[in-house]
């Protein structure tokens, strides 16, 4: 004669392995930029600051020992897997990584919401990379655990932006007042769609340089534009360089052009070099998301104002700071 | 003049690293259903049912700290493999992950025998997935190391069968007196051919609803009937549901059907909806091995007799009770 | 009014997270055989041997916690990528495993140097297997974070080298005086390449067994005779297996030759079978890198002075002393 055993998830819905609740972005998702106001990145920027002050001095710690983060990448991603899991890693935490969802269920015809429930039995966050518009939202309204949005085709890649944001931040030490250029390509990129809508927040001028075939989409331009940032394009980088504050430049990619001769007459004009950076400021830097193929001559690497593989770095932090406080950890 | 050293392996055959040998299933393989008596199976249940109150309290503990786990996947399983690798993790072990092997060097011509003694190198456990019957069996034979059968082809997969007795146990108290139906492709699913193994150890009834080309085989029911199980095969579900305490859903593959219309004509057939759940007792559970495409209902989610998801769940205690046994910890 | 804040790299440009940096070997690359002396070779076996005791005890130890490795495999290499994972699991540091670069940034036009760069902001060493001769040289120079070579094409594999020369150390208590024969594919096994340069700083003699088209190549000869080592080439194994102390065995590959009826009969004559060891000394060992095909017959397995499987482990201790010792541990 057992007696009825109630199902494990009556007693205990949620499993909140007694996390404290009212950590800010607790529970939550990451899905778009659009969901931060400059209090919140304020804070989210001093959490990483922090995390790269521990890293310096102690090079990992415990804080989130016996938590697990599932990885799951629909499509390749090197550099932002690699990025979660050392972030996950310094932290104590542990990871299931799934980078290669081909020769996964998903094959058998199997839906996101089903795969999300199904890791969220095994992790305690969730991050996606997925190639369609939306599937992060979708994911994150089926599961409980938290998502955090790692690029859904051209939608967003929110900590993308936000690692951008603070690369400025620490290596400047402001975003109000800058003057930032995003050079490259304006149209497919969403790197520059999202930094340019979290810059928005700010008190900045932007400028835009690209051939005009890969220019900043109106609807962006518009969107930047009612928030009272003032925007102009160029084709001509030096026309606004020695103004420049923050460089942005993106990757060209030859599949965006029809004649292939467009692309090789390009990467004369849009390239960084030294001679280019002859007429930069003192105090300015040079970003690029990675990877770079021909947009920034590998000689401007030894500039103190390149930026870029610092950029990487500050990603982690970034990435350990989100992972922290949606785990009730920060 | 130095002295002949004798090998490592001499003095120290077997690299026991200090475990207590008098746990049961220290040091042995988990191959087949069929090595498992009614006494071993509470034995296991109870240690994961250990590992969930554990889990619920801390999330994740340090019992098999210092140990490596070698996760060999011949095909691919995202299931399976994340559902062990969070196994390991929670115990604060370490994983090898393998889930690529096409890349390795069994593409080199190697053999089995020889890939896992190269493992047993490494780690201190293999969980094998391989697509050849018995694959598992020889891997046991030549390795000194526990193997851990995670799915052999159409052979076996224990431990799927161990966590879906363990979620009957857990969310029902109890197996004894328990009428279960099992739907779908009851032919080629070896995940309700091991199932229904194990229930033949206990007081049960167990129903099958398929269509004529994907009923149970005789051999398996022969095997259930010698064990005193009664057993009754339906084509439509609605005859038994209304008694029926365990619903197993299995998926039913279009490839197994020459004439892609007979698969269509199933699909109003064997699904599972909100309506069919009206006529299903309260106290009852739906189960699915997942992944499910077409034959749960999405809108069945929300049922709190819908058990699959929770099912995904049982399988991480049940994985870590069963890696804790074999290395001399629980 | 907030004061410039100078970039993270100018105040800690190399990261060291307080590491000793008085270890010998602390920061630097493991690039080629080439760079050891026989006063390194026995502080590294030390530190192995050191690595063996440890494991032998506890299993595993937090020496390296909080440490990362990146395992970036250009090449697929199941056995040496497993390696290094349990290597660093056992010291208690974490890994990224990044095993399947074909769906990396590096199929978007990515450089070694940039990808290295790139990696190095999120790991504390990086293990390098890739298929072009020079590659880890390459990466060398640009990361600042140490880079160990796991194989770079047709080049080097100093790993390797170093625990076949450590297995024969710990499996005969010592190099110097010993009689090494080398049988198989001799021309284009690096393996052997290798073992024969580090050989060639001990005391000993050196014989070459293989087919006339895959014998030592006259280079390697001459850099060991002008060494003073005394070598000799046979086609038949007999003349010298009773004199010898290390049979070395390498797979002899179909791929390199045009006639496959060739290869055929080579099966016949380069296999080392129970009765071929019937005519060893009692005190000897039988190598081979793995994985084997055919030129072990799986009888000599159970043979003790079949050496093979546990020279895989003897490389865990190799690869666990070099993590240590370029990470400031040893």
């Amino acid at each position: 004669m057992t007696p009825f055993n109630p199902p494990i998830h009556a007693k205990n819905p949620h499993l909140p392995f007694g996390d404290k609740q009212d950590s800010p972005f607790y529970g939550q998702d990451i899905i778009s930029v659009n969901q931060f106001d400059r209090q919140q990145l304020a804070y989210i920027f001093d959490v990483a600051h922090e995390m790269y002050e521990m890293v310096a001095r102690v090079g990992s710690f415990d804080l989130l020992k016996g938590k697990i983060l599932a990885n799951l990448f629909y499509e390749p991603s090197t550099r932002t897997s690699s990025s979660f899991t050392s972030a996950m890693e310094r932290l104590g935490g542990s990871v299931i990584p799934i980078n290669n969802v081909s020769y996964s269920s998903v094959t058998k015809g199997e839906s996101l919401p089903d795969t999300v429930r199904t890791l969220e039995a095994y992790a305690d966050v969730i991050v996606l990379r997925h190639p369609e518009v939306g599937s992060s939202a979708l994911a994150a309204k089926y599961a409980k655990k938290p998502i955090i949005n790692a690029g859904d085709g051209i939608g967003e890649h929110p900590t993308q932006a936000l690692l951008d944001l603070f690369t400025i931040q620490e290596e400047l030490g402001r975003v109000d007042g800058l003057t930032v250029t995003m050079m490259g390509d304006l149209k497919y990129g969403r790197t520059v769609h999202s930094l340019a809508r979290l810059l928005s927040l700010y008190d900045i001028r932007l400028n835009y340089v690209a051939p005009d075939i890969l220019s900043m989409p109106a609807e962006i331009q518009e969107e930047i534009g009612a928030k009272g940032i003032p925007q102009a394009a160029f084709t001509d980088l030096m026309e606004v360089f020695p103004d420049t504050d923050v460089l942005y430049v993106t990757r060209v990619q030859k599949e965006r052009f029809e004649d292939p001769t467009r692309h090789e007459n390009l990467k004369g004009i849009y390239v960084v070099t030294a001679e280019t950076m002859s007429h930069a400021k003192d105090e300015m830097i040079v970003m690029h998301p990675l990877p770079r193929v021909w947009e920034i001559d590998m000689a401007v690497d030894e500039d103190p104002r390149a930026a870029y593989f610092r950029q990487m770095e500050y990603g982690q932090y970034i990435r350990m700071a989100l992972l922290a406080m949606v785990l009730g950890k920060a």
